[in-house]
């Protein structure tokens, strides 16, 4: 079992409750990262589901858990042939932190695109993009070790002083600990970015406020790409929203983010 | 009161339970318009929050609801100074037909953006789009009578045969009863076009599985813009994105759904 799937695992104890420990190797700035945490309420919902993979995933953060045991508690609405829907809550000491609406559907291995669209953007290649510098221990940003990711380099700009002044994110992605790309590592994908809002200027802890994320087909082995974008940012909120290719060039998940800009 | 303002009504039983009378008249090939049944769920949702608008809106479609009576069930499960997060579910003899995830807000009248993006497509002027023909008495579109929509021609080529071979779909919007836009116009917009996979080439009744849109501003008063896209089909899924903007050229309203493609 790898870290990851060990970080997330969910132990059943009865038909709509589960067992998980937060890992405090996923925080970011001492907070749990929302993509670890999508992943270990979907380990769950998966399992008590009668479909193998969660095609839609919306999630209302509203507190943040700390590592250690905690609990899922998964609700079944309506169990169909093509989709289940089902709602899950993240509980810690009896205290809901996390809710979410999810609906769960069996994909193929292989899938036959009838319409597929070109990514957002382009990357560069893997050898002209780069890496962040390793985080101070005392930031408690325990997730960066967890992850490989190569950045398209005007997008982390922000870092040198020269943000691009448009909310933008892209790498290229990969766990640390080899391991194929599953839903589960998407779950992470979709929310490892750093605030697309950096790019555009602004700095400063930046909470996501609801996140939807929809799982389009199974990842094949090697590179994800990661492609982070933003259409407004007004009144203290902003969107962000991430698309993940996957080494074949296939569009395997979207996402959109409601959140809060930093006062940083 | 508007007919729309009107056909939307929820009327408080206590803090959790709300009236509404669905109507027949917001109809699409006889089944109630996905878009016009969040407007009632979000109506009952903000008058039981403290906040006024309904910045992000979550739905599961679990089953299609018939005109007549119906109830809506609201469960606050957290109330913040900045937000609050609510789950709401319209009941219809005693059956769960949609589940939601609601956060409220309250957006300044005015807003003023840091950043914005300019809009995915360009329209051609009012002037140069088209109608839909008037759908058959028969043919259970009810809906199509409360909307004044005009057409960018090309994404409406698929009536004639001619489909572009791209999922996408673009109109100005108003209501055909005078009565500026808001929230609840917009629940009724990012759903009012037709499927983006017409255009693509398929067609039948393609229903949504689950639609999760964002409120980004209060709309202007007079036209909307409503642009439909879609990045994939595949597999019998697909996704339609909705971007709505107002009459002054701000986004107000963004969505992505992910639907069934028809088998027609």
């Amino acid at each position: 079992m790898t870290k990851f799937d060990e970080a997330t695992q969910a132990i059943r104890v009865d038909d709509t409750t589960y067992d998980v420990c937060l890992d405090p190797g996923y925080s970011v700035g001492g907070m749990l990262n929302g993509g670890y945490l999508m992943a270990v309420i979907l380990r769950a919902v998966v399992d008590a589901s009668p479909h193998a993979h969660p095609v839609s995933t919306t999630a209302q953060f509203h507190r943040s858990p700390t590592p250690g045991p905690a609990r899922v508690q998964v609700e079944t609405l309506k169990s169909g042939r093509t989709a289940a829907f089902s709602r899950a809550t993240l509980i810690q000491n009896d205290t809901p932190y996390i809710e979410t609406l999810i609906t769960t559907a069996t994909l193929p291995e292989t899938s036959a695109a009838a319409y597929t669209s070109t990514p957002m953007a382009l990357m560069p290649p893997l050898s002209e993009c780069v890496r962040l510098p390793d985080p101070k221990p005392e930031s408690g940003m325990t997730l960066n070790a967890q992850m490989e990711m190569h950045f398209d380099p005007p997008t982390v700009g922000w870092l040198q002083g020269t943000p691009t002044g448009v909310p933008e994110a892209r790498a290229y992605f990969r766990l640390s600990e080899p391991q194929d790309p599953d839903p589960y590592i998407l779950a992470l994908a979709v929310d490892a970015l750093p605030p697309v809002v950096f790019s555009a200027g602004t700095r400063g802890w930046a909470p996501t406020v609801d996140l939807t994320w929809h799982l389009r087909a199974l990842p094949a082995p090697g590179w994800l790409t990661v492609l982070g974008s933003g259409r407004l940012i007004t009144d203290g909120w902003f969107d962000e929203e991430v698309e993940v290719w996957d080494s074949q060039g296939k569009l395997v998940a979207q996402s959109r983010q409601l959140a809060r800009v930093g006062r940083g």
